[in-house]
């Protein structure tokens, strides 16, 4: 029987080509703003100058020095500048983002983002800092961005790979929000259609970068990744992708996006209507499938073997995931059974969903 | 392209058969509610206190003098009744709803609604007031219930008919939110799982009104429809159904039931996203002719003709509508158009969908 809790987020977003240019101002002006702090990293300075001309006399500063993961050294930095500011413009990609978050976080200023990448984050009320190599998360709707500008115009110029990386990334929250903890029939609906968008956009932009529709809906698949991953949190693939990420130093992306159709062949068996709903949305029969052979046209390495990890590797975290794995996941996680998923990631052999 | 502006709503909605008996007293807690004013109808005040029964003693008043479109006078009532109050809890239909948002639209109380039906109004910012024949209506967030309680099983008893008039009224804000003036992917992907629901749960209660499983479908569908309709808004279809009710004295739910497959006939062929869509969630090839057979099948009347209009009524009220069609309703809306339209649905003959 369907029984779920949805906790609805607020928020605004502004989708369109040429939105950023177009209607910042309007949507700045919509908090009555006058002393602006401007949070964009150096590579993406000149285009925020460039989109915040109509309104610079109330840029009162600009934080530029923005790195991966927030270190809280930065976001004491960051904090400083925003003295006296009456709201928060952020123009970049997750770690951007991330910076202007961990101002709100404790002045509380309201959040403008405009991103220019496929992160998602601009939509979850997830922050993160970091002190050393420790890594800190939270949730708090403080640092959910209030208004969310979102031009596929800027992504034009982002590099096929890092898009593609970026995408796959997105793809991953869709599908494991369909048995993430608090999926529920909105996060559901949401990833089922941002699926769609991202498998017809990942493809697209990888052949031309320059295609603006295609910059579209890989933008529109992965702010409805976002959304749905913000409410529905995430399953059994990202913690399978944590571990293996934390103990053997895989790259981030490529570890997912291997990982994803293995996950998704462990669980369909047990979770038909979710499998049904991605089959539906990549627009093929058989759902994992469908994953596997997107991901083998747009790159993805083989199996977690050519990221050089040992067979004997994946033996090892075993422990670790089965400790972290979601009670209430489709198909039960047995030693075996995980055993069995991890190889087949290792190998890269195609992924086949078990008959129940 | 896709362009669009998205204005998110939050609200906690908490779904499942026994959750108004199981979980109504951890969300009142949450908002630390010490003097609640109850607003339940005579009909619902015994089922209403029995639900509070956990916390009896912090309900400090009862409101059941509920009435339709909620008279001011009424509202007067209600509002002096929530004195001192810290939390407003409504049980009921949408009359209920709206009395516990006209307390709130002066108050700023938060509500926590436990609905009865299927109006879907408690996902809503809308408010209603009448004075005499005059009703005013308007939109303020202070009204939008922070808590929705949804638990199938106090729908059990309600009459099939009802039921049926009820969750066809909910379709209707489905297929409209495809072309709705705030339209845009969150929102269509929601009223997209709202007609698979209710295709589903309408048959079935009509056909079992203690079918709980159908009853969870139709009450799930409600919401979805009911979030659909706030965000995106209603076109076309409401417009006619509100003129020729006002012109005529029409029954709200059955004018609905019957124009709604002519509106979508007149808008499919040039919303073609819309209509494969909406053939998806009825699981049917073509959507104008699955929407006018579910509408036979549940017993609406065949023709507007049928709840005593005259042929030369429909020309009466073109002028009407055509001053009210949006102006960017998928297909242009003519004279020669619209008259056609309404004198199909008139007649009741099956709709066609034109080519183009």
């Amino acid at each position: 029987m369907t029984t779920f809790v949805y906790d609805a987020l607020p928020g605004r977003v502004v989708f369109g080509p040429g939105a950023a240019s177009a209607k910042l101002l309007a949507e700045v002006d919509a908090f009555g703003a006058r002393r602006i702090l401007l949070v964009a990293g150096a590579s993406e300075e000149a285009l925020a100058r460039e989109l915040c001309a109509p309104f610079a006399d109330r840029i009162a500063a600009t934080f530029s020095d923005v790195r991966p993961h927030v270190p809280v050294e930065i976001a004491e930095s960051a904090r400083e500048a925003a003295a006296g500011a009456d709201l928060i413009l952020c123009v970049g990609g997750g770690s951007t983002t991330g910076t202007a978050k961990a101002v709100a976080l404790t002045t509380g200023l309201p959040i403008v983002a405009v991103p220019t990448t496929y992160a998602g984050s601009e939509v979850t009320p997830v922050w993160g800092l970091t002190q050393g190599s420790r890594k800190t998360t939270g949730t708090d709707p403080v640092v959910l961005p209030r208004t969310v500008v979102y031009d596929p115009d800027l992504t034009l110029t982002l590099p096929a790979t890092l898009s593609v990386a970026s995408g796959l990334n997105a793809v991953a929250h869709c599908v494991e929000a369909f048995w993430a903890p608090r999926r529920n029939p909105v996060s559901s609906a949401v990833a089922e259609d941002g699926i769609r968008h991202l498998a017809a956009g990942l493809p697209a932009v990888a052949a031309d970068p320059e295609d603006g529709r295609a910059r579209a809906d890989l933008l529109l698949g992965a702010y409805l990744a976002g959304s749905a991953f913000a409410v529905a949190g995430s399953g059994l693939h990202h913690k399978i992708c944590h571990v293996l990420g934390g103990a053997f130093d895989l790259p981030h992306a490529e570890t997912h996006a291997i990982v994803l159709p293995y996950v998704l062949a462990f669980n369909a068996p047990n979770a038909p209507g979710a499998s049904s709903r991605i089959a539906s949305a990549l627009g093929r029969e058989d759902p994992v499938t469908g994953l596997y052979e997107l991901g083998n046209k747009l790159g993805v390495p083989a199996g977690l073997r050519e990221l050089g990890l040992r067979e004997a590797d994946v033996d090892t975290v075993l422990d670790d995931v089965l400790a972290l794995a979601p009670a209430d996941n489709p198909t039960s996680v047995t030693p075996d059974g995980l055993t069995a998923l991890l190889r087949a990631a290792w190998a890269g052999t195609a992924p086949m969903t078990e008959e129940t």
